[in-house]
């Protein structure tokens, strides 16, 4: 593909390995680019020497002068990012009038970012996904890494996704671990290490549970698609999960071929699924 | 009321207090009551020396028989039981029939015990609900301890409607904690005192969240009603939240008057709530 075309990107960085993925895609392709880096969430590590400015959540009027100062026009957002309450996030005055107009108490995670697209949007960039940028780490149908699906197992990713569905349709959140029926755990926001996590002194005997992990019903694909790494398949591992199921197309894959050696290993079973076509 | 007319009362008791709480109401009332405990579940202590047959919840078949044996004709089931996988159940013959009967892997919680109910009343049994018995532990409507609501915390109780509605109709769980419209966390297979007990360490800046604790839409009354109790109080305060809201007429409170002493002393509100009205 042909980079002189590719305007300027802004890559607004939350937290974890994505946001470097993003710069290096972004380097590999000689295309412009300016971090803007959410303090308290995204990681120095990972964005290294990229040129960046860092803001506080709460400074949306000062994000938006950066970006302009820099000519960025196309922005993607990469990385999740701790819903803070109203009192932590000190606004500006930009962003006190942003949450002034959207009505920070009736709205869930999934709405906020949607509004903050908008509002970004309003300002004159163009937002587009992260699976733009990297369409390799997008999970595919079928066979990830491990083993084949059981009846046991193909029967609760079934019960997995109706509730991830509805857990989702209430923009609450985007995970659920199943064993043998019985929904063991559902996220909200604690994550989904956290709720691996938990679930290790809810198993059951027999055989394990299934983490299903999902995008919402009517997600933008713009803002926080469900991910998952080699952290994800080991904390699954330790929890005595035996597999995890993702939604093909709409699930980020960090790392995919390790991620397919570790499975085959761990012997615990990663799985790409249509929900639409099961739910 | 006449006692002599009730018939002998089936007491199949789960963990916790209320078991002996209907002990002590069958006794005061001077009716013929005998117990069915179930072994991992109900305590010792709460049952004291009242005439019981200890069973685990595999012995379905044994388990009829003793009520059969007793003369009982009517029961109630009082106290949460968690649900086992089919391997830990090891079910005798009768229950191995009744889950070939009712497809274990397909139901949730609620389902395999509206099932029960069902298998009861096949046997012969009339099954009654706990608040026939215990009517003065059901929640009123209205405030029933600490301050006043106000409107972010009526807000918070709103949204928490909606989810735990929402979590009830996939009979996933009963309690949702909400803080400044974002969802702490939602309750599944842990119960809701480790729900309160993560939500602490999830907590934003700000006025504290709202544990919302509903009984499930359609949910059979004589089985597994919510309940709150002076513990569940104290988890609350220890976690941070400024208050709860269960349902009127459908949550089962134990020892009320404590209850609101201890939420006046907290500065925790307690609030019945009539939730399809709102919801």
């Amino acid at each position: 593909m042909a980079a002189e075309a590719a305007p300027k990107l802004g890559i607004i960085a939350g937290g974890g390995e994505f946001p470097g993925l993003v710069i290096a895609a972004c380097r590999a392709e000689g295309r412009p680019f300016h971090v803007l880096a959410l303090a308290g969430h995204a990681d120095p590590q990972f964005i290294g020497d990229a040129p960046t400015d860092w803001i506080r959540l709460g400074e949306m009027g000062t994000g938006f002068k950066y970006l302009h100062d820099q000519g960025v026009t196309e922005v993607v957002m990469i990385g999740p990012v701790r819903r803070p309450s109203l009192r932590e996030l000190a606004p500006d005055l930009r962003t006190a009038r942003f949450f002034a107009k959207v009505g920070l108490k009736a709205l869930g995670d999934d709405g906020v970012l949607r509004a903050i697209v908008r509002e970004l949007e309003e300002e004159g960039f163009g937002v587009i996904g992260v699976d733009d940028v990297l369409a390799d780490c997008l999970a595919p149908q079928g066979r990830i890494g491990g083993p084949e699906t059981d009846d046991q197992a193909e029967a609760d990713i079934a019960r997995g996704i109706t509730v991830a569905q509805g857990l989702g349709a209430l923009d609450v959140g985007q995970a659920v671990v199943v064993q043998q029926g019985i929904v063991l755990g559902v996220e909200a926001a604690e994550g989904t290490d956290r709720l691996i996590r938990r679930c290790a002194d809810l198993r059951r005997e027999g055989p394990g549970g299934v983490l299903v992990k999902l995008k919402k019903p009517g997600q933008d694909r713009r803002v926080d698609l469900p991910t998952i790494g080699l952290d994800t398949l080991r904390e699954a591992a330790a929890a005595g999960l035996r597999g995890i199921a993702i939604e093909a197309g709409g699930t980020l894959v960090l790392g995919r071929k390790a991620l397919a050696v570790e499975a085959d290993r761990q012997g615990l079973f990663v799985v790409g699924i249509a929900p639409s076509a099961e739910g």
